[in-house]
């Protein structure tokens, strides 16, 4: 995680979170492990809980108990959860980093202010009446356009070569959604030798997709022409009763959504009147009784996660940098800024794609103080 | 121009500016013809006058003058150019469309809105205390993400092959500045079998172009590898007599950009100590002394207008239906806006690029009503 | 033309063609004399006559006179043309460099070897029993895979784009025969952002498009789905009345292969039954009586020398430099191949690649004398 | 397998093997099996001996014993093999199918014809005096176009994303050697968004990789750029202590190329001052002892094979689909062909691509009788 290694290193210097105590509800893996030693480099006390039992990794939590207050063991019951959200309300922080909003819940009247790194928790955070700004990471720039566009758009395609060792070259692959992960699925199958086709509601984003060259129709015509369809929305329901029916026998459905909604699982069980088995691991095969087979991956679950390694490593290192850099913008700024959900400053997202830009070994040019001044004066040229 | 003939087409039927005035100062050209009808049909009395006199076609002129109060000859003087705003000013408009700002800095203490299409005039009318709200048209996405992506991004390379006859595969080209005509300059020198290095001063557009498998590097050092040599930064002075110094022989010197100051034209002759000779049409071989030649095209100027036709119609299409749609929205939301340089809303995007779609034949999904609920709820799913 | 250049350069020192003569029957043009020029820098005695008199280019011819016997002049006769023919039989050559096989026919019993450069010359002389052999430059892999596919792929379009100005993304191209133009029409229509569509009758090509990413289906489908159609088969009647009876209103018809018969004509008028009439130059549209209007571009002659300049300048040189190094190899190895017509040694292909890479400035690995030995040994591994 | 199956229905139809004996010493594997009982479905009589032990899938092996003389169990040793051999021999085959050259060795002088699948064989074959003719089935175009560029290509950099879980888009991907396969990894790598550099010794390769946009450089000044190299040249010590040395730290070492000596592992294990351990499953970390560490993946034996699937199913089903449709050419053919090894006639890759284009559901045109006559006359037009 070279971005957050520098980030660490500026902050062992600086020391910008000097007396700062920091509450955090996150994983407790290998790679929060390394936010941690980011902010506690920056000065911060750090208290942390497990977001979630099942993915606690329990040599990260005991190694990191020498150097943080850390709650949770994996498997713990909603009970524990309670108790740490609870335990860290009590460390009296100034910051909150959350995932899933329940800490920013407990503490926003006593906080500087609060980052929230998941769409379900800033749709619970925006419903309330918060007393202190909240920064919405994951709707950062560096988050969508890079972690979402490249890094779910590579493991998207991993997951679904995993499971089947489909060869892309030569079939059709549809793209339900052409939202940034949307995009990058689409760009990957065109890479990948696929022939790509686009279904989108927004008129905006489908005439992107028709002028970047993909086809353009709806997903009913989609389903008839269709070797791999992936969904990508947010919605529900996309992929329904009658896109089954029009299917080409041995199409592989594959979601690469948040939640398993996007797939109508019921009406795809329903339509199986030959029934279901799984031909592969994390492939099931739906008979639709008339020599007929859909291909199900994933059991319709977030296939990079399910069937390949989830994000590159790479991707988690511009996500966590980002919170590094959020949480010294609320100490320094956070009085300043309007109570509620505020987008991550343009600065940070730059700030990150600096430090990326040298990680990969990249330079660029600086505006030279006579262009500067041009383009501040804006006027034309004489 | 389908887009905006559809749109007349509307207009005729519901009547949306009946009883509207609308005074414009733009070119006098035929598709500004198109778009004066389709605001008529909409119900507008219109006057024009002629944005510059140089563009201005007579017989255009002469047409519309049995429709509408058109001033303005090709080839008139400045006064006849004042008289002309000075008459639409006279026919008391409610909305203003412009280019430069002149008509709506002599009216929008009158008016209901105004439209402006240039960099230039924003420029101008944001130092100004304004009456109205003036839409910025050119700073639209329908504007910004096809126009100058698309439409400059083919024009400009075709401009380039126009003049020099080169065969793009094989070269490599530099693109400096990673906007949206930059990314489109990039997209198509690739598609064209060049090898792209891109030079970008913003660090986000950097790695944006880097992950799209750019090579990204400092200008001084692209200035040793490149054939091919692109500006559209918006800058002065990007390349410069440092630059001149370390290129090859043979490289090509283009501007992209609006105005012909990006290449150094003054530093660019005082290096050509061998001479300076027109080998071809809007080519200048400038003789460095040592055996190396750099060629300029079409003086620096952009080069997709002055070597190449320059944006293709249906680009002209997109724009003038965004300014028919901009005006209905002023006349029906106009009062609700705020004085000052708006934004345009994103919904007129969304309109101009339904029309489009519908204009190359494409059709896409809606939501169904039970997704619409589903999204407008966002809570997870049960 | 750089490649020619290098050829000359060492010509000059090695002087291999040191009292040959070479017969030359060839478009009089500058490149041309480059070639002449290089023949003479290797010792050899050239008389040049023109294969066409429209092509002739006078003044090129004058200043050559002081260094070859050059018969023809701009606009001569037929009789002429015979006449230059049988002057350059009485010159006794060795090598005669033909456009068209008229030369060879006259000559080849008292020649060392010949050189043909047409597809339609290779047809007459492959029906001949030749006395001497003949060496098919046109079908070198250096012509096929890099002049056809990279030269015409882009001239191809270069030429519809200045004929129609139409933008090419998001529009849907046909293209009709994958052979090495075919290819490179669709790689680069794809490349400026189009949705590319391939017909090909032969198997193997129709994979290979299929497994790049191209959709593949028969004319008559695809009929009804393009925008832009492009012929380049070689066959007849490619596009016909069954195909125009299906294609959308606007649809533009350009043929980038080498005779005018692939868009049939005779069908296109029997249809436009609405009339016929030139709407830009170079572009007639065709109206079918139904409200729909099709374009056929520059009477579907081949659109790139059409509407475009032909190939860029440095296609010639690699064919040029072809024809000085087939005229080496022929006095060095001619009496060694047996009569008829030959194929060009893959290894004046691999010489002119060589050279080109050296102009483009890129340099590449020899093996190891080790990795030398290991290939021709081609044991596997101890 | 589609391609197969389709095959076999015919075989059933027609009988083309009828009283033919086909010996095959092949991989026991489930494909193999699919491949024996097409033959059978011919009418050939089988008889079966595994060409390695290692791979020989007993389960597989057993079931073929109800239809098929098999001979091997996994594991066996070299008397067992010889064994096999001798008893395939035995049978009196008119056909021999191969895989290394022992059962044609043995047999060539009896057989009507063979087929071998290996270069390995193909070069023991080539250096004998053989007394039957045998088709290169791996030389074919199906074999070389499809199954090395698309197949190996998609799966080789399927191999190092599962080892190392890298993005490629951002990273300078190293491809040294421009083959079918090398081709193939380059196109994926930047359909994945990398920047690949490509390394060549052959002039017309590299000057078409090139002319593709890609950077075309020495190896040594690659080893400075890249984040991966991939080599696939069937060389041996392609990268060596020199291009170590001047490496960067992190940068990843794959072989695609058949043998693992084209990393020279000695060279690199020489370099390793620092030491060397495995970090992941599979990729062993190299510390230069200057702060560089290289990572080697699969100790340099082929990484599609090693760390992914290897080739995709299809793949597998387009190369049995040759030996079948060889079997049947040989039979009708054999007697007419020459004794030695003869190329695939181009016909069967035909029928290949074209059962494949019927498996993807992809139509295509056929020639007119006119075109026929028009290009079997090659006439220019009238």
């Amino acid at each position: 995680m070279p971005v957050l290694r520098s980030i660490r290193e500026r902050f062992e210097r600086e020391r910008p979170l000097e007396g700062v105590t920091v509450a955090a509800c996150l994983h407790v893996t290998a790679e929060t492990a390394n936010l941690v030693r980011a902010l506690r480099a920056g000065g911060a006390e750090v208290a942390l809980a497990a977001a979630n039992p099942l993915s606690t990794q329990d040599d990260v939590a005991d190694a990191l108990r020498e150097e943080a207050e850390v709650h949770g063991h994996r498997g713990e019951d909603v009970d524990a959860y309670v108790a740490g959200i609870k335990a860290l309300a009590e460390s009296a922080p100034q910051i909150a980093l959350d995932d899933g909003g329940d800490l920013i819940a407990a503490t926003h009247r006593k906080l500087t202010g609060g980052i929230e790194e998941t769409t379900t928790g800033l749709v619970r955070l925006r419903a309330m009446e918060l007393g202190c700004p909240v920064l919405a990471v994951n709707e950062a720039l560096a988050e969508r356009a890079f972690n979402d566009r490249y890094g779910t758009g590579q493991s998207t395609l991993d997951g679904i070569v995993r499971a089947t060792n489909v060869l892309l070259a030569g079939r059709t692959l549809v793209v339900i959604g052409y939202g940034w992960t949307g995009r990058g699925v689409a760009l990957r199958a065109r890479g990948a030798g696929a022939s790509v086709i686009v279904c989108e509601v927004d008129p905006l984003r489908a005439l992107e997709a028709r002028m970047e060259g993909f086809e353009v129709m709806p997903a009913l015509e989609a389903a008839e022409r269709g070797d791999i369809f992936v969904t990508v929305t947010g919605a529900r329901g996309v992929l329904r009763g009658e896109h089954f029916a029009r299917m080409k026998d041995g199409a592989v459905l594959a979601n690469a959504g948040h939640f398993d909604v996007e797939i109508d699982l019921d009406e795809l069980r329903a339509a199986a009147t030959g029934g279901v088995r799984e031909v592969l691991p994390l492939v099931e095969q739906h008979d639709l009784g008339d020599g007929r087979r859909l291909h199900l991956l994933a059991s319709g679950r977030v296939v990079n996660l399910a069937a390949a390694q989830g994000h590159p490593a790479e991707v988690m290192d511009l996500s966590f940098a980002l919170q590094a850099l959020a949480t010294e913008h609320l100490v320094r700024e956070g009085a300043a800024l309007a109570p509620g959900v505020n987008a991550v400053p343009p600065e940070l997202d730059r700030q990150v794609a600096a430090l990326k830009l040298a990680a990969l070994g990249v330079q660029i040019d600086a505006l030279t103080d006579e262009q500067r001044a041009y383009l501040s004066s804006w006027a034309p040229p004489s």
